[in-house]
């Protein structure tokens, strides 16, 4: 039986870390949203009142009966399955960690456009996201991706963990494709000061898992509705 | 050897949920940040050049070895050694989902008196501060309310999962007593309309070894360091 994969059509958003693990896998799966009637489902499941397996948000997972929600869950329970993740216990718990800092950086990213309300549009927060994205530029890039970019190259400059690819450098090779779409200006300087990032975002990019999924009609192109967004006033230089 | 738990000293923050749990079990385990010489230690570790193994910032734990960074993470490790989560897997990944969705809601909480820039004082963003408070107050409060009670009374309302106390049950605590503080105005109306996570709230806090540690020294009172805030200026009616 194939995996369910629910998350809202349109755009990538927090999905698409799930998608690329399964992509590179060449699991199969369903992105349910995007069928027909597909949304419905969704939805109904996020409507659920039995059962304490009952979703807070897309995207979720849904393997059999089990449904698991978050991304940095469902890739902790796909890793394994997919072979992209440690085989060690501990280890697992180092990438999850891993993994869970780039959820924090997620949500940051989303909130350089949206500081005061998701309930809001950004044109009506413009000010404030101004602001944020400076503060995001200025400290916050460089806080996150230094600390990958040591965690990288403690551990030899292939992979962020183990040494095989795991579900958190597909993560990494996202964050670092989004925000150089989002910020091509604050992010002008990252193969100088990023290499050992820089370089396995590349060989990412090269595999021919994810080469053919990026052509593919199921990668959709990076829009302003997504996490990244790319709204040039909000771009600096770093 | 006893657990090492390393979290900044002053305030309550994100390592709570971790000392809750730690306590409620009775588990032995050093606050290493509040012994002398502590801070050193922990800053040595954040500051670590060598193996994969380096937490982007505090909480993190030291099992022996092992170094495991974030909240979620961290209870999903001690959980099952505790006593504190379900013993089967998959009742494991969705009570880790449900540890998320709080992680979540923590970050927003933090947000509301920091939605432009941890670098700056919560004075040098207080207009959007208030925005985003208020934002907060109307629509987060009641979108993630409703949900932490709609699991709980899907599952019988004594605990969120499973048939005994969890980390989740826990964290549920925390978040229900630091918004209490936060936003006394804001949330005067939980009794009567989170009324299963009103009685789980209670009766946690009755329960021998939680009310031991809330009288103890061990456990810090909320102050305008932590995660909940009490700025009056930001509390609002619902």
């Amino acid at each position: 039986m194939p995996y369910e994969l629910y998350y809202w059509d349109g755009l990538q958003g927090r999905g698409e870390f799930v998608r690329l693990a399964l992509e590179y896998a060449g699991a199969r799966y369903v992105d349910v949203a995007r069928t027909e009637a597909g949304m419905k489902t969704m939805l109904k499941i996020l409507g659920g009142k039995t059962g304490a397996n009952i979703p807070f948000a897309p995207p979720f997972l849904k393997d059999g009966d089990l449904i698991i929600p978050h991304v940095a869950n469902i890739l902790f329970y796909l890793g394994p399955k997919l072979g992209l993740a440690p085989t060690d216990e501990a280890m697992r718990m180092i990438a999850n960690g891993l993994q869970l800092t780039i959820t924090d950086m997620v949500a940051e990213i989303h909130d350089t456009h949206h500081p005061i309300a998701t309930s809001l549009y950004y044109e009506d927060q413009k000010p404030e996201a101004k602001a944020r994205a400076g503060d995001f530029i200025t400290n916050r890039i460089p806080k996150f991706f230094a600390y990958f970019e040591r965690v990288l190259t403690a551990n030899a400059g292939k992979h962020v963990i183990g040494d095989a690819l795991s579900y958190v450098d597909l993560s990494l090779f996202q964050l670092y494709e989004g925000l150089r779409y989002a910020f091509p200006r604050a992010t002008s300087h990252f193969a100088k000061d990023y290499e050992a990032l820089t370089a396995l975002h590349a060989s990412i990019k090269r595999r021919k898992p994810i080469a053919d999924y990026l052509k593919s009609n199921r990668r959709l192109p990076f829009n302003e509705s997504g996490i990244f967004r790319h709204y040039p006033e909000l771009d600096q230089d770093p």
